[in-house]
């Protein structure tokens, strides 16, 4: 056949997806250059109303000395929410992630904004089942699965951290940014400490993880925020890593391989 | 100083936390031999109710092939709450962990089985504060962490998947069991797909991780269980890789790093 990738595509979209399924869902939305408006809100299983995206930062920032990365970036989104809606974030019990630190109880895998702004957005896009993907895109998906991958797309892109505290509230002036090109704690970290040559059990690294933790949140809200509005299109392919080599994985192969990035069965 | 390690778990034990705050934390509670027993399900913000621990792994199983691992886990613990409890679990939205297959979006990070297992522990237990781990741990957690952070270690150190599907529930007779020395997806599912000699995009794969959402559902109802009965004691120390390797990590470092592995500041 002549394109094997495009034939994955048909058959199985969604990664794991049983064939007939994922095959179903293709097929009733086409695979090409789809883009779809959201649902209003209305339909979501925690109603959204839009957020001030310079507020989340500032109550993600200061929430981090005391919160870690997971419910920090969760406050962020749901205490303005608990404000302005109330129910259902006002009795959310936001420690309900805070395990999500460090990677998962400090193992270092997925960071734990990720794990806040994932929780955030699949509540509030759960109703939401309409599919989406980018122009071209082979794997269309739920909404709120574009938007959570575009966020860890921009965590693994982007020199972070990137947002500046008000004055008096920063509790160490951090000197370099970093791109970790990936969504991977220990990775994203090491890096960055690497080159502001600073340890991880210090304010340093803290204030650090607290802006990023702001960054996180904001961008959260800000894509959230378009959804609302009906005008949320996906940054980046859905899935696109695993199509291409054929098992769940970034961009950065050598990162770990090096020199000998094996081939998987199929790719 | 004599012992820097000990002399930084008495300042940070936990991960990222402000200094002062964790200091007291531990002091409250003491630093040697901690192990509490949980507060009755009664505080949980999700009241809990024994699990059949075989009829979660069915559920689990079953789930997989159109939920996927973060949703399938949840799914096994949740819908039998939902049936003995009822609310909050009857209305949870269920595929608001859906995000979180294939370690994140395909990304390939945590297992998504863990974000799903993590959600319902977290949920169960955000209503104790209780700190607890190991005899002779550094880092007494909250006990929904320990339980997590158990989940995590029996998924990075068991031969899986364990689960035996009833006759007639299997899609494919697995042969090879591996262990993953690992929460991450990527070299979880990459292992066993060597072993077995199958490609991730196929019905054997899907098969494992079906299995393996059993697997992981069942040991956290395990968990569960004795943490409601007030046994629940936590089997490995929490945090122990990010203090000994003075940054959030694993202890499988030279399957990254090779023979290079860095020695981080502090470490």
């Amino acid at each position: 056949m002549k394109d094997d990738k495009k034939e994955v595509s048909r058959r199985e979209v969604l990664i794991g997806a049983g064939t007939i399924a994922a095959g179903a869902a293709v097929m009733s939305t086409g695979i090409t250059g789809l883009v779809s408006k959201a649902k209003a809100s209305g339909d979501a299983a925690y109603p959204y109303k839009k957020l001030d995206v310079n507020e989340v930062g500032r109550i993600a920032h200061e929430t981090y000395f005391t919160k870690f990365c997971a419910e920090t970036v969760l406050t962020g989104l749901f205490k303005p929410l608990a404000a302005s809606v109330g129910e259902p974030y006002a009795s959310f019990p936001l420690n309900s992630v805070f395990w999500a630190h460090g990677g998962l109880m400090g193992w270092g895998t997925a960071c734990g904004t990720l794990i806040g702004a994932g929780t955030a957005v699949g509540l509030i896009t759960a109703g939401d089942s309409k599919k989406v993907t980018t122009s071209g895109g082979r794997a269309p998906v739920a909404v709120g699965e574009a938007i959570i991958n575009d966020v860890i797309a921009f965590y693994a892109s982007e020199n972070l951290p990137q947002y500046k505290p008000a004055a008096g509230q920063a509790k160490y002036e951090i000197k370099n940014q970093s791109i970790s090109d990936t969504p991977i704690c220990h990775i994203s970290v090491g890096k960055w400490m690497d080159k502001e040559d600073v340890k991880f059990f210090g304010i340093e690294r803290k204030e650090r993880c607290a802006r990023l933790s702001a960054d996180i949140a904001m961008y959260t809200a800000k894509l959230l925020n378009e959804w609302a509005d009906g005008t949320y299109k996906p940054r980046n392919e859905p899935l696109a890593n695993a199509l291409d080599n054929q098992i769940t994985s970034q961009g950065n192969c050598s990162e770990c391989h090096g020199d000998n990035v094996p081939t998987a069965k199929g790719a």
